[in-house]
């Protein structure tokens, strides 16, 4: 048992997690308690070598309906006390204890998801709305079904996209798709958000979970932790960087200690044709940025 | 009336700005006049709370045939007795009087146009070249009629993109079609324009103007414009930063100011199953960055 | 002759180079020599300015099958007897001698590729795998044959992406297939390449060669080598800049010598409705950064 209120968290044997947003009656709103329990799932037991990469997906027929807007008072969990400035809350990041009563709750949980040094993929069951749908962007990869309907409609509640969603969003699908989806507030179909590239691909209901977690299957069996981790940071990282020389320091001190690493069983088991046994673990990775 | 020479500037009732170019006898090519009246325009005009959004066009056949190279002397209007260095240039930006002679006027208009807090979009009727089509990359869409002919033609004349094309381009299209289409100097039909991704959509001539000025109503009204304003601001500015924590940071602060401010009325329509009212002025937002 | 025991190296009379990797019996296998000589074609024999445009592509049926594991020893040239650290490798980097031992091999390659301020075309004529399919990230253009297969193969080694390879791959293909395509380490069709934009375009086999030349050629003839070097520089560079001020500093100054250096004589030769003389050399241009 995971002794969560808001969510299931169960890993099976090839160490592919499946997390479910668990709160069906409310079509999985995100409350403050769920915000907490995602965060520490992802800071916790998905740091667990046991686990090789995670799925996540809604119980019921809603992925993710956004903020839960019926709690009473202050949704967001605001301190209205403050009047906060970029270096306030830049002083705030850097030494606790941190001003939770300022920094983005969906954003926590989304650098949560981001450090996570396996793979995770959305399996977007049903509707994905406002953190529904930004909290997705910092998965990896983006299945839906057929029933998914995906809308970055805060524009409509006089807010404005949160959970770092800002980075994402134009890094998966450019940013005149990114712009115009955040002015029109629009919910999307799967067809639609197919065609603009925020989702990896669209299946028929019953078949997305199984899809997805077959997909993390062949991400993680007979492959080396510290490899796909090490993969995961230079992509995102080096991505965004100035300069292609940032990725040459990085991904040469990534292939120097993976060669000397699960590399050398690697290639021993590619010349005996056989299937590698890796010994890594992504709880401890080399220091390569 | 607006004063302008080679512009026209119309706002309708819902605070949508139609802007033409009107220089049609010319193709309303680019010269230092219409440089120093769009910077104006973009300062000044269409920064009036009353504007909510802004579309762009050109009047008669073309929409901008690009640099106009009819005028006697030096067409980019440069001061040639300097030899200028980065450093020099750098000096030049950050204390005035602004050395003129060596920056370049296309990107002086583009900057004014991606510092507009509120939405921009190219509507283009028409030939679209040089500077026609890079102005275009800094809106944030782009529509186009079936007779759009789009050109960044600058190689045949042995120059470089200019107006921070080289900082949109592959933002827009990604790298590989940006160097493509660079290098190749080619123009290209609409239909080229929408496979490579740099167009939005592509309209039968008469009902161009029309869709971009509907396609903004869609954005602007019953929407807060401080939460547009800030939405643009952190899709451009986070979409380049190095790391997601940048954007923690500032929506962390726009998700705080928005659910103090126009976010308290959005929530409350929506409760109240009602249009919004918003009181916010995109001419007065908070400091996120 | 060359005197190169890997490559063949061949310019025609437009200046465009066809660079073919040769070690046909050994599907063209990149070894330490390889890449030595890899390195040093792009940083001396393609700097000539007799060289317009470079192709690369593959001798006999494959472009590149990947590091050669064939080897004895150790196959990345690595000094093992070293526990490298980021600040170690800045450290190498920025004072002689390199640690040749860190840095990664297909790195150097790339980074070479990248810096020729010229127009760099993959001609993808089989399989390009590992370091066969990242070399040809840091081209600017990538063509292939319908056999071309292409594979970043690095997980089921152990082993991680180089050769600045997750700088490249997220600007061409976006960052959720730069994550599949990496996580998955499947070797890829030449239509599902072509799907997931990491090619220009697909061709018969027998027509490859000829395409990616003529392409190259309608890059460069009648063109400034100044101008095509410094919007390649441009487009790179400012496409990973923060901030468009940025490009607004660099492209002023490119437009600014070239508007005062072969753009003089291509506004005249357009002017005069005939083919422009350009005098500029990519050997030396003007210092834009």
């Amino acid at each position: 048992m995971s002794g969560y209120e808001t969510l299931t968290w169960d890993v099976d044997s090839d160490g592919v997690a499946t997390l479910t947003l668990n709160r069906p009656d409310a079509l999985n709103a995100f409350d403050l308690t769920m915000a907490r329990e995602l965060e520490q799932v992802f800071l916790t037991d998905a740091r667990d070598d046991a686990v090789r990469a995670v799925v996540v997906t809604g119980a019921g027929r809603a992925f993710c309906a956004g903020m839960d807007l019926s709690a009473e008072g202050n949704v967001f969990g605001l301190d209205e006390s403050v009047t906060p400035t970029p270096e306030d809350l830049r002083a705030h990041l850097t030494e606790p204890p941190y001003h939770d009563g300022i920094r983005d709750t969906g954003g926590r949980v989304t650098l949560a998801i981001h450090a996570l040094p396996k793979p995770v993929i959305a399996a977007i069951n049903g509707p994905a709305v406002g953190i529904g749908a930004t909290m997705t962007l910092a998965m990896d990869l983006r299945l839906a079904s057929t029933k998914a309907r995906i809308g970055f409609v805060f524009g409509r509640l006089g807010v404005v996209p949160e959970a770092c969603s800002s980075w994402f969003l134009p890094r998966i699908v450019g940013i005149q798709q990114a712009l115009e989806w955040v002015y029109s507030a629009d919910i999307l179909t799967a067809d639609q958000a197919l065609a603009g590239r925020l989702l990896r691909s669209v299946h028929e209901p019953d078949y997305l979970v199984p899809a997805a977690q077959e997909l993390a299957r062949s991400f993680v069996v007979d492959r080396s932790p510290v490899a796909l981790a090490l993969a995961k940071q230079l992509l995102y990282r080096n991505g965004a960087a100035a300069d292609p020389l940032e990725a040459h320091l990085s991904d040469s001190l990534a292939m120097f200690y993976t060669s000397i690493g699960d590399g050398v069983e690697g290639v021993a088991a590619f010349r005996e044709k056989r299937a590698p046994r890796f010994a890594g673990r992504a709880s401890d990775l080399p220091r390569i940025f």
